[in-house]
C-alpha cells in the first residue's frame, strides 16, 4: 500500500476534533509547495445565498460542511479505493462574494474559480451556498477545459432549477442550468436530473426539460428502477467531460433538515450515496454540493451528509483513475 | 391550461414567506365571495390535545401545519394534476375547543364542522390535534352525507386506536374508531389500518379488530407487499363514501419526531406519501391529518410532512375528478 | 370599566392556541367594518431581510412575532392601562416585498404603508424584517403626518445603523437612519440611540453621530444612569412627533438569540421593557420592532420578547391618551 | 464537621452522571430503614398538567427536575450550611395521577401526600406539574399540621393564580390559591405574591387580591426595593407555619424557557435565588416548585434552575434549624 | 392469557410519564423479593465514555435510554410474544465507573456484572456508554457461562471495532472485540459484523477480519441480500452461546443523530429492527446497546431507537423460550 | 487614525461569513512573515476535555469559539481603543492533545505553548478545552517570563478549582490552581477568585483558599460591591505579571448553557464583561477562556460570549499599551 499523495495532520497529536478547519483536513492550497505537481482537486466554498426563494442562510454552508468533514475518512469500502492515495487534494478557501448584485457576484466567483491551482489540471469541487453558485463553477469548469463543447450534466435535486427568472432575477437558485445552457456551458440533451419530485408550482415547470431534451427521473421513478436510465446516460455520455451537481435537498428532510427548500419524500442518505456511486466511470471534470443551511440543521446531520456526498465525488474520480492505470 | 379555481396571493409581491397564514395560502372561507360556487374542500384546525395518553402539545399542531404549508405547491407530478385548477379550496379556521370535557368538546367540534361551507358539497379536511378529533370530523362528514350507511375508513397509523377507554375516558385518542363504529359512522368491515406496529400493550389489543372485521396491515407486512391488500380494499369499497385518516406517527420518528406517541420502525416519508397515492380512485368524502406536536418537532420536518400528507389527500380527489370528466 | 374598543376572539371557544394568527389576535384590518372609526394603530409585517450583513432569515420574523403574540394580554400593570379599551387595533398583513433591488422594495413597502387604514389617523407599527425596513416605515409615517419637519427618533439598538454603505449598497440594515436623515425624515439632533455597545468596526463609526448631533447612550452608560438622558430627550422633544424603533438585538443574546447580529452584554428583557416604559409621554406617531430571526431562536423567546416590546409601544400610546382625557 | 444525615451514593464509583435517578441523589423513601428517625423532608413529583391554559407538557417536569438535580451539591456558601448534615431527606416518588377529572386527581394527590413518611414530622416538597398541584400539596401540608389556622403563603410567580375558573374548570393552574383560601388552607391576608408582572388579561384580575388582602409585589417593584415588603411580611408572619410556592415562570424566559406561560421581563436566576434566600427565618412547613415544561426547555437550564430553587427551600429550613440549635 | 411474570407499575395511577425511572419500568433488581426465582434478564447501565475517539458524552446514555424506555410496551406483534409474560426482568442500576484508567474501570464493570442476580441464570443486557463497555459485559457473560469456549458474536455496527489501539490506549471503543478475541471470550470465526460502511481510515482496517475469520456484511451488502449471510451464520452457530452487540451508529444519523461517530448511509430503524428480528433462534446469553450520546440527540429519537433495540433483544429470547416450551 | 497592525481579510470580498476560520479572522501565525516583528498575542486552542467531572465535550470548544469569533469587531467603545491598531495578533492553531494520560498531555500542551512565536515577546491566550488546560498555559506563560516569582492570578469562575484530586486524578479540571501553586507558578496570596457560588460539595472545599491566602468573592458579594476587592487586588499586585483565567461557567446558564458544570445564579454577560474591563491596568502576561461545550450550546451564545471575553482580554492589554505611550 503506497504513500498517500495527500498528507493529513498526524491524528496522534491532532485528532479529528483538533486543528484549524479545512475541508477533509486537506492542506490549504496556499500551503501546498509550489514545486509539487498541481493538486488534482481543489475544494472551495461559495458562501452566498442571495439566490434563494424561500429560506436564506446557505451562506454559512461552506463553514458547516468543512466542520462536518473533519470526520471524513479516506478509504471507500464500496469502491475499494483510498482517495488520499490516488488524489492530491487541497482546500482553496472561499470565493469572493457579496450579497448584492447576483450576476456580478457570480461572475466574480467564476473569475476566482478560473484561477485556482493549475487551470489545466486541477478540478474544482464547489461547496455552496445556494444552487445559483453552480452556474459560476460550471462556467469556470467549462472555461478551464477549453470552453469548447458544452458539458454533460448529472444533476441530483428535488427541483428542476430551470426557471427563467424569479422576481425578475435571472441568476437565482432556480435558474442556474437555464443560464448555463443558454451560454453553451451545459448540453441539455446530455443533462440528467435525478430525484425530482412534486408538488411543483405548475405543470409548465416541466416545459423547459421537454422542449430542450433534459431527462428527468423523479424520486419515485428512481426507486422503481431509475438506475437503468443512469446507465443509459453513462453509455450515451461516454468519456465526455461531465459535471456533477448535488443539491442536498434531494435527500429527505429527515436526512437534510438544514436546507432552504426542503422537499418531502426525498432520498434516504443510502439512496443518495448509492446513486452517486452508480455514476462510476463518468469523466467528471467538476462538481458542487449545495444548499446546506446550518441554521436549520440538527445535530450536524445535513452537513455530514453533504461532506460525504462530496467525498463520493472524489471517490468516483479516484476509482476511475485507479481503474485506468 | 386553465385558470386556477383557487386563487393564491401573488407570489411576486407576497412570497411564500409573506402574508397572514392560512393552510396552503388558500383563501379564508369567510373571504370567498358567497355568490361563488361553494368550495370543494374546506381545511380546518382542531387545536385540541386532551385526548393524549403520553406527550401533550398537539393543540399547537394546526398552527404549525399551516405554517409549514406555506411551501406547498400545486402540481402533483406523480398524479399529473394541478390541485388548484381542479378544486376550489379554503381555510375555515379552527373549531371551537376547550381542554376539558372531551365528549362535549368533540360534540362542539362536530357541530362546528357540520356547518362549514355548503354541507351538501364541501368536503372537510381536519388538522389535529390529537387523534380523538377524527371522531368529530367523522361524525360531521357522515352527517353531511346524509347520515346513512357507515363510511369506509382508510387508516394510516402506528396504533390501532380501538381501545375502549383509558383512565375511564372513552373519547381519548386511543378510542376514536371504536366510538365511530358504535355510532354507526364507520363500518369496521370496511376499515383498513395500515402501518400498525409493535410493541403493543398486550395481545388483547388485537381482539377488537379480529372480532369486528377490521383489516390490519403492519408496517412490516406493508413493506413485504401490503399494497395488494390496499388494492383488494379498493375493489371491495368501490365507489362507497370513504374517509381517510392519517396519524403522522405512522411515519418513523426520524421523519416525524414531533408527535405524541412516536413509534420506532415506521414509514419513511416516501413510503407514506406513496401509500396515500395508491389510494387513488377511492371516493374520499372527508379526511384528517393528526398528532403533530410542534414542541417536539425539529426544523419543522413533522409539520412539513403533515402538510404534504394533507396535500396528497386533496390530490387524490383532484385526480379522481379529473379522470371522471 | 368600559367596553373594549378592540374585540378579540372569545377565549372560551378560541383559546390563545386556536384560530388563524394575527398580531395580538387583533382583527385583520380588512375585517374591521368600514363604517367604524378608523383604527388607531395598524400592525403590519415586512418579511424582508436582504439588508443584512451577517445572518439572514429575518424575513420569517413577522410570522414568528405574530405567533408569539398570541399570548399577549391587554392590561399593563405598570402603566395601569388596558390597551384594548383605549385603542382600536388591527393587523394589516404584510407589505409587498421581493428579496432583490433593496431601494425599490423599500419604496414599495413605503407606498403600501402610506395607504394603510386612514392615513390621517391610523398609526403604523411595523414588524421586521431587518432594520432597513425602518427606513420605509419612517418615510410612510413622515408622509402621513404631512411630510413637514423631520421626526424625532428614539432608537433602541446595539448598533448605530448610520453606516453610509456596505458592499456598495446604501439601503441595507446598517444605513436606515443615515438615509432617513438625508431625506429630511429624521432630525439627527433629536435622535437618541440607547444600548449601543462595542466592539465596533472602527472608531470612525462614531463620526456620523458626533458630526450630526445624534445622542448615543451605551449599554454601560444606560445602566450607570442613562435614564436621565432619556428624560432630557423627552423634555427637549416635548410634544413633537416621535418615532420609536426597536432592534431586538439591543437585548443580550441570552434574551434574543434569534437575531442576525447578536451583541454580547446587551439589555435584559426587564431593562429593555423598563426603558421603553420610561418613554411614557412622548408623542409617538409610528414605530417598528425588527431583526427577529426565527431560525436562530430558541423556545420562541426572541419572538416573545419582540411581541412584548411591540405591546409596550401600544401601551405608551394608550397611557398617553388615557392621561390626556 | 459532622456525619451527614442524608447519605448519597459514593461519587467515587457512582459519579453524578451514574445511577438510577432520584431527586438530589437522595435515597428513595422506601429504602430508608423504617427503624430510622423519620425523614425531615420528602420530595415527591406530581406529573400532571391538565390544569394548564396554554402550553401543556409539565407532566414531564418531575422527571426533568430530578435529572437536573443530579448536579446539586450540599453546602450553601450563602447560608453557610450543609443541607445533608442538618436534614434527613428522601425522594417519595410520584403521586398517582390521571389527566382527567382535575378535582378528583388533585384529591388523590392530596391523599397520597397525606400519607408520605411521618405525617407529624416529615415536610413535603412537591415538584410539578402545573401550578394546580400546589392546591393538593397545600391541603396535605395543612392537614398534616393539624388542619387548624390557615397557612401563611409566600408566592413567587409572574401570575396571580387567583382566577375563579377557566373554561368552567375551577381547579386549573390559574386557581390554586383561590381554592386554598376558600377551604381555609391559606390565609389571604398573610399571602405575599412576588414577581407579578403584566400584561394581565384585565385590570379585574387584581380585584381578588385587593378584596381579600393579598399583598402583591410586581417584578418592577421588587427590583426597586421590594425586599422591604418581604421583611415586613416576615415580621408579620413570625413563626407561623408558612408555605412557599415557586412557579418557575417568575424567572424570565431567558432563564426558564421551559415553562407553559412564559412572562417577559422576569427575574434573573440570581434575583430569584436571592429572593428565596431572603425568606430565611420563616417557619416553612411545605413547599413546591412547579411549571417546568421540558419540551420547551433548552440545554436543561429551566430544570436546573428549578432544582436549585428546590435546594434553596431545603437550605432555608436547614439554616433555620442550625441557627436554632 | 397468563399472568405477567414481570410486574409494572399500575398505569391507571402511574402513567408512563410518572414514577421514578427504571429501564422499561421494570422493578429494580434490589426490589425483587429474594425468595423469588432469579430474574431472567437484568438490564444495567455503564455510564462511561472515556473510550471514544471523537465526540464524548455517551456517559449520559444509560439515563437517556431508560427515560425513553418508559414508552416501551410488551407485546411484540412481529414475534407474537409478550415479553413480560415470558420473562422476569429487572433493572440492576449502573456499574461503578470512573472516567480514568480505562482498563481498571472496565475490570470494575466486569466484576460488578459478574455479581448481578443469579450468575448461573440471569442474563445481562448492558446499556452504554461507549462501545468499549461491550468488552466488560462480554467478559462477565463469558465468565458466568463457565468461561469455556469463546462466545459467538453477532455485531451490528457501522465500524469494525477491531483496531488494536488508539493514542496508545488498547481498551478504547475501537478495540473491544480485538481484546475479547485475545482473551478467548469471543471466537472471531463465529463473529458476524453487519452494517459496516465506509469511508474507513485505511484499507488495512479490514486486515484483522480477513486474518482472523470475522465475517463482514456492509450496509450495501445487507440491503442487496445480506440476510442470507445471517441465516448461514445462524446455521453455523446453532445452539452455541451467542452474544449480541448493537452500536446505535449502525443506524443512519437521521435515525440516530445522538451518537459519537455518526456514519452516513446507515440503516433505517425498520432495517435495524428487522435485522435484529431475523436473529430469532439464536441462543442469546448476553447483549448490549451502546453509543447513545444524548447531547447530540434530537427529540429523544436516538434513545427511543436504542430502547426498542434493547426490547428486540429481550423479544428474541422470549420467543425462543416460548417456542421451546 | 493609524494603519492597523493586524490585517484582516478584506470584508468587501470576504465577509464575516466567508473564509477559512481563524480566531477573530486574525492571520495564522505561520502566515505572518518571519521578518516582521513578533506578534504581541498568539491565540491557540486546546481541544481537550478529559479533565471534566460531569459533562464532557469541551474538546470541541476551540472550534466553536473560533467560529463565533468571526463576528468580533476591533474597536472597544468602553476602553476607546482599537485592538487591531495597537496589537499584532495571530492564531497559532491547536496544541497537540490526546484524550488519555492527562499529565503527559498537559505537559505536551505546555511544551507546544512554550515554543509559540517569540517566547520573550508573544503572549499566549489559550482557548479551552476544560479548565485543566489553564495549568498548561500557566506553566508555559511562567516559563516564558523567566520562571521566577509565581504569577498573580485573576480568576473568574463559579468554582474554586482547588480540589486536590478527583477519582485519583490530580490534573483534572477541578485542580489546575492547586497544581500551579504547588509548582511555584501561581502565588495563592495574589490569587483572586471572582464569581464563586454554591452549592459546594462540602464546606471543606473552602479550606484550601483559607489556608493558602486565596481571596474569594462570591457572585453575591460581587454584586453587593465586590469591585472594591478587585481594586484592592490591583493595588496590591501593581505591575507584577498577572494571568487572567476565565471559566465561562461564571456566567449564568442562561448566558452560557454550553458548558460542562453549569452553575445557577451566575453573572449576566454584562456583569462578566464589565468585571473584566475593571481589570484595566493589570500587567497581563497570559490568559485563557475555557469550558465552552458546543453540544450543549444554543444558538452559539456561549461561544459568542467566550469570544467576546477573549476580546476583552486583548482590549485590556491594548488599552494598557495605549495609555503607557
Amino acid at each position: 500500500m503506497g504513500q498517500r499523495r495527500t498528507q493529513l495532520p498526524d491524528s496522534r497529536t491532532t485528532p479529528r476534533f483538533a486543528g484549524l478547519v479545512t475541508f477533509g483536513r486537506y492542506p490549504r492550497l496556499a500551503d501546498v509547495a509550489p514545486a509539487c505537481a498541481p493538486v488534482d482537486w481543489a475544494v472551495y466554498g461559495v458562501p452566498y445565498d442571495s439566490g434563494v426563494t424561500y429560506r436564506p442562510g446557505a451562506r454559512f454552508g461552506p463553514r458547516a460542511v468543512r466542520e462536518a468533514s473533519q470526520y471524513l475518512k479516506a478509504y471507500s469500502i464500496e469502491h475499494d479505493v483510498d482517495v488520499l492515495e490516488v488524489l492530491s487534494l487541497a482546500d482553496a478557501g472561499d470565493a469572493p462574494v457579496s450579497p448584492y448584485h447576483p450576476k456580478q457576484t457570480l461572475d466574480g466567483v467564476a473569475d476566482f474559480a478560473c484561477e485556482i491551482g493549475d487551470p489545466t489540471h486541477t478540478k474544482l469541487l464547489a461547496l455552496g451556498g445556494d444552487h445559483s453558485i453552480a452556474y459560476a463553477n460550471l462556467r469556470a469548469t467549462h472555461a478551464r477545459h477549453g470552453g469548447g463543447s458544452p458539458l454533460a450534466l448529472l444533476h441530483f435535486d428535488s427541483h428542476l432549477d430551470t426557471v427563467d427568472a424569479v422576481w425578475g432575477e435571472r441568476y437565482g437558485h432556480a435558474s442556474p442550468f437555464i443560464r448555463a445552457v443558454e451560454e453553451g456551458v451545459v448540453d441539455p440533451k446530455r443533462m440528467l436530473s435525478i430525484g425530482i419530485k412534486g408538488p411543483l408550482n405548475t405543470k409548465r415547470d416541466l416545459d423547459y426539460a421537454r422542449d430542450h431534451g433534459v431527462t428527468i427521473v423523479t424520486a419515485e421513478q428512481w426507486r422503481a428502477g431509475g438506475a437503468s436510465i443512469l446507465d443509459e446516460f453513462k453509455a450515451r455520455v461516454g468519456d465526455a467531460p461531465t459535471y456533477l451537481t448535488i443539491d442536498i435537498d434531494v435527500a429527505d428532510p429527515a436526512y437534510a433538515p438544514g436546507t432552504g427548500t426542503p422537499s418531502v419524500g426525498g432520498f434516504t442518505s443510502a439512496e443518495l450515496l448509492g446513486a452517486i456511486r452508480l455514476a462510476r466511470g463518468l469523466n467528471l471534470v467538476g462538481a458542487d454540493v449545495v444548499e446546506v443551511l446550518p441554521a436549520m440543521d440538527v445535530a450536524e446531520i445535513t452537513a455530514l451528509l453533504a461532506a460525504h456526498a462530496a467525498f463520493e465525488v472524489l471517490a468516483l474520480d479516484a476509482v476511475r483513475r485507479s481503474t485506468q492505470h
